[in-house]
């Protein structure tokens, strides 16, 4: 099943494609298996010096071919594309489970979150804080592909992501294993840094347009908004995720 | 100059173009002059409704297009594309004139940031904590475009942008104004909530690649930074910079 005799450079459906110096030095170290790596010819930049010299050290075999050719498989690759087995997606019960869990658990559920730089940014902070994993619903929902890759810089290889099939019994499961459910929402009744966070949670957070669902609101156990005085009533998804998680990360490292 | 009979819908080099329901009200309500008002034919959304009234409130002149025209002049429309004279740049002297300034004034300098996905939720941010403006260099540094407008989801409409000339000299004359400078950097001495932010501040967040530079860094007086426990070591710039805005307008809020 190997592409690395496959002569042409289009993506192939059984191949992921990572593009970008960061992400796919992030590949490299991460170990997962590369299929095909594709550097320009006759790039001096030293981020593309250190992905050769990562290559030889893995027995990598790498091609260089005219940057023009890169041009024409992504607009912006910084003059290395690579091809991989694409991004296994972990289960719930991996990253639920005792073993997996540090002692105070931080889990994501990203409620039909569509936007794939917010997905990647979200998976560059929850790396930050080390969360245990994040979730996210397997329809309307963004999925990881390669601009998720990119974004992430990287952290889309160490963060465990699990597709599941339904939000709001999700969230009852988890409540059972005595996890606290916090929703962020607009229409929150208190200020997100007036929580106690130091027990498991599950940070939940809604769409970049409509915010959370009615059912999942009502499935959480507490609702928080992040305080804003400005004239526009709602922030960037990405950031308002990474509002909430540091704050439950500085409570816990105090 | 006006170009409410200009009947090709080509973006005019005098128009600045505002694409998006929610970036398409923002612009209404704030009160800039519209040329031109496009509105793809036969849609029910709800915004699009609240657009078309708040045209007929201010008399601004609409027209319905098939909605093919609108996808050849901008991929993500959403039914409304408007143009309006271009977003004035304010000048350092209006943002720190003292009566424009609050009494714990906060200013945001953004030393070459490129991505204008990043510089519009910085000012979505930005308007949500009430800054008093935000900087960035004339040269190698993104600029006011419509992209950013979009991404801003309005905000562009509120918060004061200047641009200035020389980071470093720019940095030492706030200094001489009380400001006490502290930048954001991978590098900084000490954890970014460990910091008193109750005092005029100039926040300096780098650019997404490099971060800080060198000579930026040695003309703060702080050097903070954000904690990582992950495999990457590095944010997305717009997430960082949110992190610390709220770490100051939390500190000012108790």
């Amino acid at each position: 099943m190997s592409n690395k005799n496959n002569s042409t450079l289009n993506q192939n459906e059984e191949n992921d494609i990572i593009v970008g110096r960061n992400s796919v030095v992030e590949l490299l170290k991460s170990g997962r298996k590369i299929n095909r790596l594709v550097i320009a010819e006759g790039s001096r930049d030293k981020t593309i010096q250190k992905i050769i010299s990562l290559a030889r050290e893995n027995q990598i075999i790498f091609e260089n071919v005219p940057r023009a050719r890169l041009d024409k498989i992504h607009s912006n690759h910084q003059g290395v594309i690579a091809y991989t087995t694409p991004i296994e997606y972990s289960t719930l019960e991996e990253i639920t489970a005792p073993s997996a869990l540090s002692p105070k658990p931080l889990i994501l559920l990203l409620d039909e979150l569509e936007d794939p730089h917010n997905f990647g940014a979200i998976l560059r902070t929850a790396d930050a804080v080390g969360v245990n994993g994040v979730l996210i619903p397997k329809r309307r929902s963004v999925s990881l592909n390669a601009t998720v890759a990119k974004t992430s810089a990287g952290a889309i290889e160490y963060v465990k992501v699990a597709q599941i099939n339904n939000v709001a019994q999700t969230i009852k499961n988890l409540r059972e294993k005595n996890f606290w459910i916090v929703g962020s929402d607009a229409e929150g009744t208190i200020n997100y840094n007036q929580v106690d966070y130091k027990k498991p949670i599950v940070l939940v957070i809604g769409s970049e347009g409509k915010g959370l669902r009615r059912l999942t609101k009502e499935n959480c156990d507490e609702l928080v908004k992040i305080p804003m005085i400005g004239k526009i009533n709602s922030l960037n998804a990405s950031v308002a995720a990474a509002i909430l998680m540091y704050e439950i990360f500085n409570q816990r490292n105090k």
